[in-house]
């Protein structure tokens, strides 16, 4: 197994209460046997689960509404679902492994041969050991999948097919959670609860998300407002800027994804959009002084998860994507090789200390003003210089001059780390003290 | 010989009418051997020729006539010149090669010396073999071209000097050929016709000029308006300008000079004076994706050719340059050796193919607009995604998500194309598709 | 020892008096022995001798005046400093070196032991032959300063030590010259005359900043008003920006601190905190292109020396800094190695031509407007064009073309040097030929 790469907290963090990794291995191991799909009682199953974490508030969508281009669905259920061999062998069974079934299949019970079965089976030939994760939620179909080499095994002869499914008048479960600040600007964490028995895609991104919200919400005098939510992916997202669309866009100040989060792998930042934002600048800038390996900042591309709906041009909300090996770059993506082995809490643990930064640098990221900002203050007199000049080097006088330099209240506290190649968490220990002295104002 | 570098029409334009390289080759063999000038009755043949190819309007402009800060000069006539040699041999006679006589000599007839004769030749040392091709079209003098192997040989003794030439109040011959569009935004395409007898400066300008114009008169429903210029170099391009600046000036969407486009190199772009507009894009990008070597991409430097006018100051039109082996960057510019073996009439065709595409590319560049902006549209329900949520990669679909994401109304195709990395004639394709699903307007 | 780098003056700036070397070695010698403080006659002492080649005006600022965050400090005063160490040798004497007292050391009379005097003297273990210059202003402190040679034989035993200083209520002593030119927009020089017997870091800056204000004086018509400005480091500056500093900031075009110009370094530049103002592409430009060997080019950090109080956010004024081995890059930076040897008269003189360069491109970087600027102007009728149309290149016709290209009044000279890849003192040739030929209009 390759080996573990992870976050370094910045110190100016290492306060702030933090779960073990023991805890949040609890909740992925009971999370992932659950047969979730974007609709119906998996979901409420798994948003159930996480209200013991956070307090979720959840919204049932009918089935029929109208969300923009879309309808909500109808809603599915399944009670069994599997094939019995010319053996007499019960086979592909959901109760062996939830991927066995094309999700959101419809009802069928009959039997036939295996030519006419094989047209409903999906396997992966290079891949020969991994069950594909196969949907098809908007085109009335049943189908099964398996592994290929169980597939090259299948015997000729008649097969019993039962999906015992149901498709009906339901509702699409969406849950958020609100976490209050000072201001009404927000930070939005999004990810989404829809795929059955997969670890890194998706277990990882709700996982940190509750335990990000348990992080934030121990930190006291909040500047900004976060809202977390849990949705079915794409129906769901698409159905929640539906309902607060208008509201994200007057008060959403940075917002992310958070996907594929639970993997050993470096971290992968994708930009928004708008390709600048101040989200994308935290994202990166954390990321990139903070993770133990370089990591991979990609620019937007409108595939992938619901960054498309938040980035959709009559949106362009400043979304991006924090993940580790994001989705469709590892090959155990969307099959069953996407297990408890693919994932490692410490690395989940990393990943909400990622976040949690990133969050942090956001509401530490002020535009300070010199309170007189001609020439530099004498410093020497406030015990913050060197009092005998003599040739000497200091990283907090260095990250002093940069601050009260910049300090005109147009760069953002992040803008001069950047332009001095300065830590921002120094920076930001400097400018308390300069409060302090009164040589600096909000 | 170097082997040819061409282009490649893309798909989208392949049932668009388009000459033989047969029929381009006949006409130059027949426009070459022509002795042409920046006046006279060379350029008016020239003309006559060309008019069988595309209804050009014919403008003289006299003798004498202001233009901005030039006057249109005199006609000049030729009607013979040659030197007879100590031997009495007949030597330098232009009905042996157009080149021998400086264009523009002034008469003169007199018996002199060899030293006196030699103030008066040109040769180049360094190609022994070329005829160069000499010029005094503004200071009356009168001289003779040769290559340096034969000036080696001239014998010492009396040389007898004809040149019956006469310089008359007459005018200048300006050709131009529009062709109507729905809009009256125009698209220029600029050549000279001054040069005698080179093949590539300057024959293969104006063929592919004249055979681009029956490329797109073909194109049934055009967004712009074309407008064809053939014109002497420098004198004439600034009596156009005189002419047709203002309305050039109100518009000019996108234009190009084009000059030596008959030789087998790979092409050549030089930007306007600009640098970044519309033309400068779909040229680059047309040239990038479709030639079978990497063009050349140059700046806009003030030297060269027609484009030095129409890039001045006062007026910075949008005008570059699409070449091949551009203006005096290969060894046989301006000699004798710039002949119809330097050129290719697989070449002219395929640099008629060049600039066909790119025009085409701005009739098809627009800015889409999403009918509905928020959100993705459902396109499984329309058949323009897989239905079956796999892992699956698929051209149009990558090429329909970047459109989607990018129609916001200020992105047009090309910004789409470019962003994307998709071929902008896919996701001309696309947006068609989109149209007839009512997900897009203009 | 390395070999001198040194710059070429532009053949354009030939004709102008120039002050030899051996002056400058002169001013040098005389002014390296005196015992400089931030106050006190050593500074009034170095003005007077300065005041023979400038007319600077002297202005007294009282101990105790407050500058923004500042008071004028105390005025310091040196009678005598020396130990007498366990032999009766008299060491560490301030007759023998300026910088065995740390400046500014308050009065101090006792005899101690090793030990004691151990606590109060400074020593670099890794420069074992160099005595450090190290400063007290602001905390009241005595020291002394040896080699660590030296510190190490030090006897066992008792020292009497001798500080015989004053720190009284006298003034800070600014010196500047305003040498008037066509308008009032103004160029700034300002250097520093607080140190004590170092040679490069600092008495480089006054004398080229001397020589220079001589160099301009001969110029007639200048176009810019001059300002110099010798002042003691840090509180100098923020004394003189307290009483100039609205006028500065209405009236400063550029500015450039003149700092350790005397070594035979190459040169360096570091930009203001603006980064891109005339100033600082003036001085790239000359440097880049008059220099020997390519100029190191730095952007703006808060650390260094009096830029730091011009480019403090409330002034932000386009003041950068031109040195050689700039302040703290190099070994011998405050410490007595700095001396003499360290420096060259050459290379002094070289600094001051780069200054003169510089001052010079200012004076003569103008934004021209073509007099009618549709198409080119006939240049052969000029005589400014080979009338000879053949393949020729020419520098001055390239020239040409580029300025007549870009002479619309939005590109100013330097704009057109640096586009055009020409050299600014021919473009500026050049365009007193277009004025000449009324081609070109200010």
């Amino acid at each position: 197994m390759a080996s573990e790469h992870n976050f370094r907290l910045p110190e100016a963090l290492d306060g702030f209460p933090r779960e073990s990794p023991e805890i949040i291995d609890q909740y992925l191991r009971r999370l992932f046997p659950i047969m979730r799909s974007i609709t119906g009682n998996g979901v409420r199953q798994t948003h159930d689960i996480l209200c013991v974490l956070l307090p979720l508030q959840r919204t049932e969508s009918p089935s029929g509404t109208p969300c923009f281009d879309w309808n909500i669905p109808k809603e599915w259920h399944v009670r069994e679902a599997y094939v019995i061999d010319p053996k007499g062998q019960r086979i592909l069974d959901i109760q062996d492994h939830n991927l066995h079934l094309v999700n959101y299949s419809i009802p069928f019970r009959a039997t036939i041969s295996r030519a006419e079965l094989d047209i409903h089976l999906h396997s992966l030939p290079e891949q020969p050991d991994a069950i594909p994760y196969v949907t098809s939620y908007y085109v009335p179909r049943w189908g099964f999948c398996l592994s290929h080499r169980q597939r090259e095994k299948l015997l000729e002869g008649q097969y019993e097919v039962v999906v015992d499914t149901s498709l009906e008048s339901g509702s699409l479960t969406l849950s958020d959670a609100v976490l209050p600040g000072r201001e009404s600007r927000e930070i939005l964490i999004s990810t989404y609860t829809c795929h059955p028995s997969m670890a890194n895609n998706e277990l990882s991104g709700p996982l940190v998300a509750a335990f990000l919200y348990r992080r934030l919400a121990a930190v006291s005098d909040r500047r900004y407002t976060y809202r977390f939510a849990f949705l079915p992916e794409t129906i769901g997202s698409i159905a929640y800027l539906s309902l607060h669309g208008n509201h994200l866009t007057s008060q959403l100040e940075a917002g992310f994804v958070t996907s594929c989060v639970g993997d050993r792998a470096p971290f992968t930042y994708k930009r928004s959009r708008r390709g600048d934002t101040l989200g994308d600048r935290a994202a990166c800038y954390t990321l990139e002084h903070y993770s133990d390996a370089a990591p991979r900042l990609i620019d937007f591309v409108p595939r992938g998860s619901d960054e498309r709906q938040y980035c959709s041009p009559g949106f362009n909300l400043p979304v991006g994507v924090i993940a580790r090996s994001i989705y469709g770059s590892y090959a155990e993506y969307h099959t069953s090789l996407d297990n408890l082995h693919f994932v490692s809490a410490h690395a989940l643990a990393g990943s909400v200390d990622a976040c949690f930064s990133i969050c942090m640098m956001l509401e530490r990221n002020v535009k300070y003003k010199r309170m007189m900002p001609f020439c530099e203050p004498q410093l020497g007199m406030r015990g913050m210089y060197p009092t005998l000049g003599a040739r000497r080097k200091d990283e907090f006088v260095h990250a002093l001059m940069w601050l009260l330099n910049l300090a005109d209240g147009e760069h953002d506290l992040l803008a001069i780390a950047e332009r001095g190649n300065v830590d921002f968490w120094l920076l930001d220990q400097v400018a308390q003290a300069c409060i302090r002295e009164n040589l600096l104002v909000l």
